[in-house]
């Protein structure tokens, strides 16, 4: 492991990682993202797709996770400071002491989605809780991928990644294009698409059988799907009682993945 | 509707308003709890069960929210400020500049759940946005209360209700005893009690039929139910991928819920 001492925080090997959040929100524009937490460096060191680019840690966890860091290759840099540097690096406390730096690379084709059974596709989710809570589920539930439209908010940030419980970084998606385009491509590829929707004239989601390749549509938090992306896939719905017509986005996904999951696992037995 | 302007933030008649954070997290005393928001006052207002004691709002928010102020009672005071003294009472920035206080009041016995058909009950959740995620879950999908162990976090903390989506304010709930004590009560009122853990050996959620009175029992965040309290339940677990595990607390019990309002509602046809 190549420990890199650091001691100023104007020194620019820990460029990166200056200002997190305002550049996290004001979205990365150079191909870059960060990673915080163990269990995400963990993660990202042992399954993801993604290229480490170095580690940035506090002094005082150098020992805490030399198991982990045992896993950083060796020409991966990992930058030890004192936490009040850390912390002034980044431009707020870091409770936990880690980050990471890797590089987003060349994203997949939508192609590359195309051979799963079970796909999670995701129109304008604008909230970033949300799209890693879809990741999670998406992974614990076994869709082979996820399909984002350009709205919908990057699952590569940071907040993204540790709601995903890390599934953002191995679990395959491609984010590109619009509703309108994924519902024509993932036609034509034979899917099912079920666009999850309150109307009560949808069929309801547990007295359905799902198909060979089903898609899950989810739209965004408030207004939903636009109407003319429902017409055109299987508008599924998920009975609910009397004066409640909405759940959290996510977990509405959750229901659908599950039953899925389910479903298909039983009929395989 | 009866407005008092507030000018300075120490006027004691808006004392229940002060250091709301710090009051929150060491818990409240003296019997009262604090709404946030325009969505959760109007539900305060219009079906909750608890006795509104004042509202507080910014200035600049009476115009707009005059519609909804127009059904606090008459003997309710509205205190009014500039949005400085308000955030100087509260000791954030209440961006949303709507605040209610109501009382707690006598709380149900455990009597008041037992003639539900569904039932969630939560052991030991200790985060609020998931004890909030419960009650939005259980109210979508019809449970007839929510029963908490004492270890289980207050659902009437302003962040549980926000995330609610109002449901704490309306669904009946009970927060007392133990897990053990629950179980006991539950089976003796007929409830067949569903223990949700990931055990490979516990029966798979969707090949379950539920019984006429159903509850679903939820455990802490990591360790989940202790083996002690599954013994004496139904284990129940939701198919996964491998390699996961575990899901959300409040997801898996959306997923739960959702299943039994189902396939119950299935069964009414």
């Amino acid at each position: 492991m190549r420990t890199v001492p650091i001691s100023d925080a104007d020194d620019p090997r820990v460029a990166p990682y200056v200002s997190i959040r305002e550049r996290d929100l004001a979205g990365r524009s150079d191909g870059r993202f960060i990673v915080e937490g163990k269990v995400t460096l963990s993660i990202l060191l042992e399954r993801s797709r993604f290229e480490i680019e170095s580690v940035f840690i506090g002094r005082s966890r150098l020992e805490p996770l030399s198991e982990i860091l045992a896993q950083v290759p060796p020409e991966v840099p990992v930058y030890v400071a004192p936490q009040a540097v850390m912390d002034q690096v980044a431009g707020f406390p870091i409770h936990r002491g880690v980050l990471a730096c890797a590089r987003k690379g060349q994203p997949f084709g939508v192609e590359k989605l195309l051979d799963a059974e079970t796909l999670l596709v995701l129109n304008g989710i604008s909230n970033h809780d949300n799209v890693g809570a879809a990741f999670r589920n998406a992974a614990a539930f076994g869709a082979g991928g996820v399909l984002l439209d350009e709205q919908s908010c990057d699952p590569l940030y940071r907040k993204s990644i540790r709601v995903s419980a890390g599934a953002a970084l191995w679990l395959p998606f491609v984010q590109a294009g619009q509703g309108e385009d994924h519902i024509t491509g993932l036609q034509s590829a034979g899917f099912d698409i079920w666009a999850m929707t309150p109307r009560t004239t949808a069929a309801e989601l547990h007295q359905l059988k799902p198909s060979a390749k089903t898609a899950i549509l989810l739209g965004p938090e408030g207004p939903g799907l636009e109407d003319a992306l429902i017409d055109r896939c299987r508008p599924v719905r998920i009975a609910m009682a009397g004066g409640f017509d909405s759940i959290n986005v996510a977990t509405a996904g959750a229901i659908a993945l599950a039953y899925c999951h389910a479903t298909s696992m039983a009929g395989d037995d």
